[in-house]
């Protein structure tokens, strides 16, 4: 099948199709990051602007290698949302980014739907980096292209992701990736976290969102005889407005640790999106021990983020 | 005429024909923002250093995509004031980075005349991306550029500035370069920021450092029969000072709308340097509406400053 | 000799050979900052990426350059100490970097030894750009470098360094360095920054970490027969914790001004490793007179850096 995408703004409306043909162009790229000189020109003498309105390095940082690895000149846009509700609007600031011939906007933002809307009113092309709780597609792909990297295909693959499910958009955006390539997804998170309608022990339906999402009544249940283990980075905020359990007690009963690592499968994935918090969600010795992809996930990152770009600006 | 300047500094030094000569090259590289490939080797291993001691993102940005255009090298210093008062004098900054062979410092001050300082004591050359209340000179030239590209010529055009005059750089360089270029210039603010001698229904002489500077009784008058209108940014700084009336009253009073801009001429253009305040300065329905040439003066604020920067390092 | 070290850590560890290596490396890359395309292929296609938990405008501009004329493509990432040490450590930090295919990480932190941790966990070549109290080895080389380019050679020199020895990582690298390449140093500060064993008059010898290291009784002492005079920036930290006078005592006492720099041999150099505070550690009559190569510090900074970058990446 042929791209025609000018954006990519989510993975839910992708298709499988559109999914398999992004990881295809990113195995092509992956090469460039293993030369010694890490250049194409794919994007020669374009421009790509990071419009980051919500902080993080670690993705900007990937984004902006991957530009640069394709030729293109890259430009960071940091802002504080309140300096940018303050002074100007998201639509006037896209359109100015527009206005100085950006060929792609790379948008980050606390706003759900903010990659979406300014996709409408620019003629550019926009990458959702990041939206709120909404959504973090290129998340997803890296780490889809990293289960067809270690285990041949995603199809047929149990799923475990431990963590605020409900809160986080690299969850969502990977439950929906990983479902579209045909894998069986379980989560489990701490009660405090879950909506009524959704209880340990359930299978959600289309109507939460999520499809045969299975809710697992406890974190050694849905380890037990998974291909892939995920766990999220705990998000201090929510901590903080009480959500959460102690730290101690979110290790205890929700990290992952090497005993429940042994519960999986035996050449079981372990992943994580980073930056770990180490004895939180994640023991030391199972992330750095001979499960863990995560080293990986982070330069297939690069690879999936150059993809992406080059498809969607057609280079 | 052939162009021997080394430094940009002001509107208020340069003739017309200086003024013809950048605008001519601007010409030039306009053409480079539509390439796809929007590269020129004119500053190729050239070393651009933006020096911002007062924050802009915008012009920053746009600096920094014309230095990337013309292939040159560049690097971002941004200081605060204070940091830079106490550590290390402006004047040795502006030395150390000359001694990194930088070849184009644009600088970016709070102090009026900071860039004046800095061409008499570096080899290299000094480009003011704004200094103070004093000017603001690549923003004047990209102004009179969009007046030319959209109405062939400056000279007999009646032009109307609203808005914080007396404090803003952007007034100041626009009413200098536009009066140089033939325009008729007619001024509205609120009395308040304007000092004694200064009244409206008044025409200032050279003394007040404005020649034939018309002060309108009031916006309604400012903008009849105007060929262009143009609209700044209020200041909230003013605006807490006390100096301002209340945003509603400022926008009922000296704010652009669809009923004051039809009072202008049919082919009016509507200016803005951005970024917008939606509802004070300027309304929606005209920002967005069939005059607005706000965004064409964000695309040619690359090309002016590609050619400035080409110009003054005679590459 | 041949060079083979991956990393750049200390002086230290250095012989005076390798020393020698990189100083006759150095001299190459000087005549690139010279040219009108101040760009060399070495690291055509290579990824460095300053990592700065420490803030430092200058010294990160100095690698930031150098680096792109190099030809590499370059990556900042600033960060707090406080947002590191919660979120992720940094040989965390160090791992995702070099999965990124970062070939040298340049690394600036406020704990000493932190780049030579990293090292031992990363595969691609580190930097040290300043480590605590400990050392700044690419600022004694470029240090030693300008005396061998304005004197001919460094040993036999009578070096004399001003200021707050103990606590800086610049004097300790310095030392290191000058020691090395045979000269004879001689240090002065205020007795309250002294232990109580490093007593004025005394003469250090290596259970205190420097070699025949003497402590003059006073600066007028220390800077009589001088060949160089190095005066360090002073500390603000350690005058507000009362371990230094007051800055005009400080000046009167340890700064170099016109009368001790007359004190010195006639052609002798004046330096300081930027930036300047002008009347306290040094008068600007002597920081803009004929003996100062203040100036010429910077620029061979960047050559310094170019070719240890080189070097150690195997360019």
């Amino acid at each position: 099948m042929n791209w025609t995408r000018k954006h990519l703004l989510d993975i839910e409306s992708l298709s499988a199709d559109e999914i398999r043909v992004i990881l295809d162009t990113t195995r092509a790229f992956k090469a460039v990051g293993e030369r010694t000189i890490k250049k194409v020109p794919a994007l020669r003498g374009r421009t790509v602007i990071n419009l980051f309105v919500e902080p993080s390095t670690r993705t900007r940082i990937s984004f902006e290698l991957a530009a640069m690895r394709l030729n293109a000149d890259v430009i960071n846009f940091t802002a504080e949302t309140s300096s940018l509700t303050k002074g100007e609007t998201l639509l006037d600031t896209g359109k100015t980014l527009e206005a100085l011939s950006a060929d792609i906007i790379v948008v980050r933002h606390s706003a759900e739907g903010a990659p979406h809307l300014l996709s409408r009113v620019v003629d550019c092309s926009v990458i959702n980096a990041g939206d709120g709780a909404h959504e973090h597609p290129t998340q997803a792909l890296l780490d889809t292209f990293t289960m067809f990297e270690k285990k041949g295909d995603v199809s047929g693959l149990n799923v475990t992701i431990l963590g605020d499910i409900l809160y986080s958009r690299v969850a969502r955006s990977d439950i929906i990736a990983f479902q579209k390539m045909g894998a069986e997804v379980v989560v489990s998170c701490p009660n405090t976290l879950l909506p009524d309608e959704w209880q340990p022990g359930s299978i959600l339906g289309q109507q939460t969102g999520f499809e045969n999402l299975e809710i697992a009544r406890n974190v050694d249940e849905a380890v037990e005889g998974a291909d892939v283990v995920m766990a999220l980075r705990i998000q201090q905020e929510r901590q903080e407005a009480g959500h959460l359990p102690s730290l101690r007690e979110y290790s205890d009963r929700w990290g992952i640790n090497s005993r429940r690592m042994a519960m999986a499968h035996d050449g079981a994935l372990l992943m994580h999106p980073g930056p770990m918090n180490r004895g939180v969600e994640i023991d030391s010795n199972v992330a750095d021990g001979p499960h863990s992809v995560i080293l990986p996930q982070v330069t297939f990152g690069i690879a999936v983020r150059m993809a992406v770009m080059s498809m969607v600006a057609g280079g």
